[in-house]
């Protein structure tokens, strides 16, 4: 009762009250009429997100299922993927195409940087036989936006596909799928679409389909082929996650409302407010430029490790944060701010990590980070996004 | 989309999840079994709450159906009280007995500050024949505390009833029915308990059932000694506000849980901090001693008034504040942090107030009101309240 829970992780997020209050309606089966216009309603709202003209089809999985169905059914076995490796999630495309048979060429970034499309330009040079190149749009473990719209410049004049993986990207910051060229763009549920976890989304170019349509189904449970033959009449190949369907509705509905500019000019303003309440802590970020918008990694300097951290911001504050993954584990505390978030959470989330890090034995040179991070909050609202 | 809606009014306040869940749950019907064990938890939860032995009844009526309950029941037509009259609430006691016949001698109190006990002793020595004083525990229009401890001594030895409204006291700030001596403590769902509006409760002293069971009813609706006849049999007179029923028993359940003195001490510090938030912005606060432990009454400067800094908060910020009552309807903003509210929503409403009192034409001298504010909420709540 001291504190309310307020979960400021980088997904799941919290959820608004109209998504909830749809999710709780009664349940309907997805192969009667009225699930018909549930799935009308969510085509539409989808191709308004992802900005294309593409279908996109929804899958019910993680954000990795997404991932999954992208390499297999848009290459086949033995094919070369050149995978962008700066975090935790670019490490998966390899790991997923080691298991499948596709066959990975790894492009290492340092950890907080973004890729330099010109070492990307190289890789494809060098090895003509590579067809796809698999990066984030958002690196969720490091906080990092690859440039995704100059690497489809790259890939658009080849016999190579684009893959982007903007689970926490779409939603949150520029990633218009038609508009860059994008080949393959998927997402999950419970990043920027402030819905549960659950529900992954993928669509493809032209270029892509062409492309799967060569590719032989070697993965049951993903055949985006078969998706696109559901999808048209408003179902999907398996039993669709109907519960969470209809909050997607409720949820684009809610980002036509607002409008996805406005959405992302919110997100870039949370940005910039957690970053500079950060900075003002004497704290080092993780993504020095090309930073995500959706979350903010922070460095802790030597002798503070994030888990004690983490720890009192939940136990003091009810502030539950993230902290970094693989060999960043206990060096990175993660403040998420995607998805139904605003500036108090970001208040909240901001105070509470400077009394857990002060906690924890970390020095907090300056008197005023919350008043930093409110000014940074309203400047960057009301001037918009640097794109 | 922007921001979410805070509800920071002295009432109705913010639910928690357990006492909306609760609420969401099947309907049952008042009259049928499983209703009693309900009405058993929320008997023994209210009397942890009113500290007192007495049963506290349960009405389905705003906080005001209480109070003309009080009157009512204890007061026959023809018997003066003494009203205590600091503030709108203040002089809802003297209308009660207006319109049921009671003659009300009305103590006049400069509003934003307490009654003084000595006024209040020479009134019962000029005038034998008062038989109650009726007085607001807490006065929310203006956010004091009158000293009931200090005027259940004053009536304790005399032929007089002392008559408290703690509908923003109770599991608010100290007011220990049986330790003061209150002889009829009343209070509303929809401030400390953590519930929507529609139930009021009653708690009435040895001494006022034995008044009580000389007066003859003559208000159909609020019978206290039928509803003392009910309530032992776990049922209410009339038809029970059985939803709301339900979620009190969670809400009792969670005050239990977490502790009467520890709800306090929150409320305590979230008072210490909306207080040092509005100090720091150079804003003059309405109650200088004998402050409410549930709201802050934030005096506007002359020029700036409080419907426009409402407005803005609330557009630009989601943050639903409350104006004045009465004549400072327009002079005063008052912030709630009572019920289901935390240092985070008191974060986001003090950034909001600044920003509409700027907006609206004032000036804000200081540049860390929220850290100062940040600072006074950690003091006081390692210190725990100044009794």
């Amino acid at each position: 009762m001291l504190n309310k829970p307020r979960l400021l992780t980088p997904g799941p997020t919290p959820l608004p009250e109209e998504v909830r209050l749809a999710m709780a309606r009664d349940m309907i089966h997805h192969r009667k009429p009225n699930f018909l216009p549930v799935m009308e309603d969510v085509r539409a709202g989808l191709k308004y997100l992802f900005q294309t003209t593409q279908e996109v089809m929804p899958l019910a999985a993680s954000g990795t299922g997404a991932m999954a169905a992208a390499v297999t059914n848009l290459f086949a076995p033995g094919e070369k993927i050149l995978c962008i490796e700066g975090g935790k999630f670019g490490e998966r495309w390899g790991e997923i195409a080691d298991m499948h048979g596709q066959v990975p060429v790894r492009l290492q970034v340092e950890w907080g940087t973004a890729v330099d499309p010109a070492a990307v330009e190289a890789a494809l040079d060098a090895d003509p036989s590579i067809k796809g190149v698999c990066v984030q749009a958002s690196e969720t473990s490091t906080g990092v936006l690859h440039p995704i719209r100059q690497l489809a410049k790259i890939t658009a004049g080849r016999d190579v596909l684009l893959v982007a993986d903007g689970i926490s990207a779409v939603g949150i910051s520029p990633c218009p799928m038609d508009a860059w060229g994008i080949d393959c763009l998927l997402t999950g549920s419970q990043k920027g679409l402030m819905l549960p976890p659950g529900l992954a989304f993928v669509a493809l170019s032209d270029k892509a389909w062409a492309k799967c349509d060569t590719v032989r189904p070697s993965n049951f449970y993903f055949q985006l082929k078969g998706e696109r033959a559901k999808i048209a009449a408003n179902q999907t190949m398996f039993t669709s996650a109907v519960g969470l369907l209809v909050g997607l509705r409720e949820s684009l509905r809610l980002f036509r409302e607002f409008g996805l500019e406005n959405m992302m000019r919110k997100q870039w303003a949370l940005t910039m407010m957690a970053r500079a309440g950060a900075r003002a802590m004497g704290l080092e970020l993780l993504a020095k430029t090309d930073f995500t918008w959706g979350l903010t990694a922070i460095k802790m300097p030597l002798g503070v490790e994030s888990p004690a951290v983490l720890k009192t911001a939940s136990a003091d504050y009810g502030v539950v944060l993230a902290g970094g993954q693989g060999h960043m584990k206990n060096q990175v505390v993660r403040l998420g701010h995607m998805g139904y978030v605003d500036f108090g959470d970001v208040l909240a989330g901001l105070a509470a990590l400077r009394a857990a890090f002060a906690a924890a034995g970390g020095y907090v040179g300056c008197t005023d980070p919350l008043e930093q991070a409110m000014t940074a909050y309203s400047e960057a609202l009301a001037q918009g996004p640097a794109l």
